[in-house]
């Protein structure tokens, strides 16, 4: 039994500090690597690629909507020709700066209001996965499990990582339960390595209600905005490892 | 004999229009095409390659600093390692946007001040051209004929192709004659036709004291922003095949 | 019987034009002039102004969201507070640029997809205009006749100033028939001029089906992004006052 | 005797935060607050300024050059024009904001590379100078003690107040020794207190050499953004007090 561990890296921009990339990364497996549009200008790119190429984690593009005052967070409609450009034009700044760097975008996982809404409609995702796909046929999308999302990437043949969050609880339905309810977000270490390792072992998400819905469970989101977070994605890889659960990249398997 | 006739294109950006690309892509064999950073959008850029490879056209990256109120003619002074970013996102970007596109970017172009400052400081240069091979490196550098420029790609042992315009006037140091200056910019096509002509064959440039310094001469940059840019770019075209002078896609020959 | 002819100006930015400023300004009465957000920057803003004042034109400000790359149009979720701040921002240095150049801000039409969704949401119209009233008691609000948009400036006992789009139709509940609709865009610059005096006799809009919706009617929006819409534009200021309607600006009455 | 406090604020954007303002509020009497060109977004603009006003810190506008990546570091060269608008936009909308929040701005401050080249050129100065004062007549300039910058708020019969800072060394021309410097920055609070203690009943600049440079000390520029920074600010602020120098807001008089 396997798992990855991913987090959101490279979030700093000109001046501005974000996230401890440094204590994530002798934690998680997988890195995404903002591009530059929410997040991340080139040189925070670079910086952090170098970083993640030498601490042996995969590296991984993680593009999201023009919006830095917004953090990406923002819902932009865009058309289908306009979303593959938007995710092609990120792909490529991101694996050129990273053979620079000396390694390879493993992966790729959209960001925010961008991953929001291709994980609620399909042509969204399909827009988003085919450009990235036809710029790279080998690339590794990262899926939130059970969503139109992996639906998608089996659709189109590719290489997927099914993904499932740390700290967030799940509906019967595969959504996450809303922020406002109370549990929906989980605090106690413990109670995330429990529960992560619950669902690898019983194959599926394990939502609020009990009910197990059966998929891949490929990586594991984890955070690292503040030492609670981190401390608590150490708290999951720790609680994995000792149960015998290995943490490793993923292989990126076809549907 | 032959030579390459380049031009800037994709300088549109979300709602505005600029340069008459269509009528180009009819004379030119290289285009450089911005990368979003000065000019173009992801979907200028995307449509743009798609319409260059239709014809034939070779496709080019042509990135400049991050300003498009200044349409990146605005001096900025950025460290080797920030230079070296700028131009390998851009190139990057490109690239996959090229991909998509179903063709391949060839060669690299520094655009406005980021080209003059790079054709006056050798370190500049190297900093540019150095990131550009990193992430590809069998891509042709267009590089100012007899500046550090072309010294640079001679010393990186890159294939390179030495850029002479169609419609200035060069000093004996092979700088262009100042705009202030009578003279320094050519309005007429014949005149400007027959100047290409004899420094095609003359193996140089030939300055306005009449001296000439030898080089390379592999492509005549030529314009199209206006009606009168896009006759003197046919002019120059019309008057070099009618004397017998190929052109054609430049080779990229190393130094 | 007096109507004011209003139009969107200083969309130009940095190196790219956009419309026929100076042809516009000889048919309209109020300019609303972008705020350098979704088009215009400072020094467009600057001198669009200068010549606004120098031919009497009513100057404007036009505040849109931060999105050059969509011009503006494309639409973005804000809290109450953010709107009110993005409103504020632009207003200001919209009057302190006329002040600069010797003139004042004397009213303000929100832009693209902020005008429509503070059309279609009261919520969104007060956030606007109580942050515009708050920067400038006086300010004249330029809404959309017969939305949320005049009820608002009502409820908040603003000046306000009616629109009507020359060429546009209307359904039943004063929204605008939908562009794929036969007919919904006008193109006959006789037709449109002829509507327009019939809604200024009739005291309301004039709907597709023949309705009357009865409101005041203070301006009417022309454009100026192509020789047809100045023609347009033209011809239905000449219509206008060759039935004896004067075109004049708006007072600004309250509700 | 008395002097001024001021600091630079409101300088996170989006999701960044950056600088400890709560603290600085209690420390200084004036605050330059980042205007959204090279940090600051509306929305952090606004509530530093609520904040500001609540403390009874006075507020200033700081505006700088559009480069949120180089936090406005990095010098861009702009005609007189262009620098004109820049100010004046950015004044504007920290005007229309601060009028929102229920205060005014009280004073100006140039940030960055702007400040640094309006400080050693008489014409940059001149021109950032005459578009705030158009904007507002009334408006405090705050310029680098004994440069150009004061010569010209002098030549302009403007209100200004004059620039010391805690933590540098100067040179006999009333430069600032260069950070390369050993010296050039210091680090011990107490030394820091004293040396403006120093400077102030000197009535003048006390360079590293010991020569006098006689002029008018009106304000001191503190740090807030590292708990060291903090630290020293509130250090110089109890050594002046504690000697019986009053820490109370400039009055802006005119040269």
């Amino acid at each position: 039994m396997q798992v990855d561990l991913n987090a959101d890296m490279g979030e700093s921009f000109g001046p501005w500090r974000m996230g401890d990339d440094a204590a994530l990364l002798e934690i998680i497996t997988s890195a995404n690597i903002a591009c530059g549009f929410h997040a991340g200008d080139a040189d925070v790119m670079a910086s952090t690629m170098r970083r993640a190429a030498e601490n042996g984690v995969g590296i991984g593009a993680h593009p999201g909507f023009a919006d830095l005052q917004g953090f990406g967070r923002r819902r932009i409609k865009l058309s289908t020709e306009e979303l593959g450009n938007l995710v092609a034009y990120q792909l490529g700044a991101a694996q050129a700066l990273t053979r620079r760097a000396g390694g390879r975008v493993r992966h790729l996982k959209l960001h925010g209001a961008l991953s929001n809404m291709a994980s609620e409609d399909a042509a969204m995702a399909r827009a988003c996965y085919r450009a990235a796909l036809a710029v790279d046929p080998g690339i590794i999308l990262v899926t939130l499990a059970a969503t139109p999302m992996e639906a998608v990437a089996r659709e189109l043949g590719a290489s997927y990582a099914n993904e499932i969050f740390a700290d967030r609880a799940y509906n019967d339905d595969a959504t996450l339960v809303d922020r406002s309810q109370p549990g929906a977000v989980l605090h106690d270490p413990a109670v995330a390595g429990a529960r992560m390792e619950k669902m690898i072992r019983a194959g599926g998400i394990v939502t609020e209600s009990g009910k197990v819905i059966p998929c891949r469970i490929d990586t594991i989101c984890v955070h690292g905005d503040n030492p609670e977070a981190v401390a608590m994605a150490r708290a999951v890889r720790d609680h994995l490892v000792g149960v015998g659960i290995a943490v490793t990249q993923f292989a990126g398997e076809r549907g």
